[in-house]
């Protein structure tokens, strides 16, 4: 079923068998308060928990560790102020080459000190779009080094679908498996590999309302890139890259876009009933939940936590007493 | 080793097999950071992610499943304002028995709301040791419940000791394991599970400086009971109970405290790296790591982390930034 896809459910079980060493096998937690009150028994797949604090560490590991050796000789490059500038630098430290980060000049300093801790070389340059791709554009030149896509690359979607293999070998028969859709990689992973594994299964995907170009190049049926959108869930405010966009065409069952209070209130929820830091983009699939946006009632559901980087001093709630 | 003491590891392992349909077999997390930091391999058995959020589910479960139905027809009973009085009332509900808390006139609103949400039947009594234990011996008396100690109760004591059993399992070559004190329910049946399973291993324990009760006691040899400490670490506001006393002082191998502040820092660090919430008596253990109080190098240490019951508007640190 997808033999004719971007990426096969063959990429994502090697992807498995090559980044094993360096990821690890994240937890699945679930919580009877929350199945009450959703309705439904939820399984939660806590990527959040992954290294580096995100799932990023499983596509970049992939992208890194396939690569023939005089194709990372010169180091890997990529831009991303976020978790995958984090991934890229593990991944490549493991490997033994250079990791070469462009960020924008106003990244916060919290994702700063992480690349820099992993070993990750920084250059600066303006925070727009076509500055951040003419500077990994002049290291891919200068250095030799190869650029890793922090989404679209077919090598990071198979890792990031890694993440759903273990999540459906653990608990394999879930109704329903929800992902929060920022460039897709991870959603378009996780679709590869679930229908990989041929049981029945529903895939569902969910985006921020401010966010919603997945959601409106879904039901279009037409590519639709604008400028990178605003939202709280940092992680999403990157736009559909094409290969998400052929696998989620093809893969997708459903697509639910919530508004930014949700994800505030189900951040909140999870942290008070799961004991977990998880980060507003994890928090896409339970605002789902909470808004009864998907038909979950009396199913087996698995989510996938994406990520628990947040910055501990700047929480997006209001203090209940105030 | 364990023969003579008020808990054997035999009352252990009968624990495990009674409550394993009730509790979560929490996972054991690792952080190469962290490991990093304090130059030693750290495992982290996650009780903060237990039912009720904390490893008193465990205790809890075993005291009120051990027990004959006539000792249980007429309900449980306990006086705390803390995890015990909800896994009480959580194991009382499997059980399909009422639980009677009383519980200060001034409790925390949360963990009223805790309780009742588990069924629990709460009294209210004035928030001092005298009122409490008189409006639990009454309940007693009126209603022929039976008292459930929250951690001198030798049944508590096993149950707890439930979650060292599955650690030393899953991670069994451990060199050190390290745990909170408060009443010392946890610490002693952890002691108890540890010695039972009969491998070499240094036990250790931790307990805040301002609550360094059980700390005069093992080290005079006397127990010490004085009034309630205060401590940020709620859970480890109560003094040393007679039967944890017994089996410390015949099997701690050595004893740290710590100070306030070292508490919040460890519990931001475990927050921020892990992306775990935990309490501040989870902080305990790990803020003896980071005030290197116990000789960790090289070597290989299980911590056990309590709970993760806190309340989201009243964090104890103060932003960095400001």
């Amino acid at each position: 079923m997808t033999d004719l896809l971007p990426v096969t459910f063959a990429d994502v079980t090697a992807a498995a068998a090559r980044i094993a060493p360096f990821v690890h096998r994240t937890p699945v937690l679930t919580s009877q308060r929350l199945n009450a009150l959703f309705g439904a028994e939820i399984f939660f797949k806590c990527e959040n928990l992954q290294r580096i604090g995100a799932f990023k560490a499983r596509g970049a590991h992939n992208a890194v560790f396939a690569l023939e050796s005089h194709a990372t000789a010169h180091g890997v490059v990529t831009h991303s102020s976020g978790n995958h500038a984090a991934a890229l630098s593990l991944a490549a430290r493991n490997r033994g080459v250079p990791a070469f980060i462009v960020m924008p000049s106003n990244a916060p300093k919290a994702k700063v000190e992480s690349v820099q801790r992993l070993g990750g070389q920084i250059s600066y340059c303006e925070p727009t779009t076509p500055a951040r791709e003419a500077a990994a554009a002049a290291l891919v030149r200068e250095r030799g080094a190869r650029l890793v896509h922090p989404y679209d690359d077919p090598l990071v979607i198979a890792g990031q679908g890694t993440a759903a293999l273990e999540f459906l070998t653990e608990v394999p028969n879930l109704d329903a498996l929800i992902a929060p859709v920022g460039g897709g990689g991870l959603m378009s992973g996780t679709a590869v590999a679930a229908r990989g594994l041929g049981r029945p299964i529903q895939l569902w995907a969910t985006e921020p309302q401010q966010a919603n170009d997945a959601w409106r190049s879904w039901r279009g049926g037409v590519l639709t890139v604008g400028d990178p959108p605003d939202t709280i869930a940092d992680g999403l405010r990157t736009t559909l890259g094409g290969n998400g966009f052929t696998i989620l065409r093809a893969l997708l069952d459903d697509f639910a876009t919530v508004s930014e209070a949700s994800i505030v209130a189900a951040m909140r929820l999870v942290w008070e009933v799961m004991k977990i830091v998880i980060e507003p983009s994890s928090a896409v699939p339970v605002a789902a939940l909470l808004d009864q946006a998907l038909d979950v009632r009396g199913k087996r559901i698995g989510v996938i936590l994406t990520g628990g980087n947040v910055d501990l001093d700047l929480l997006p709630w209001q203090p209940r007493g105030a």
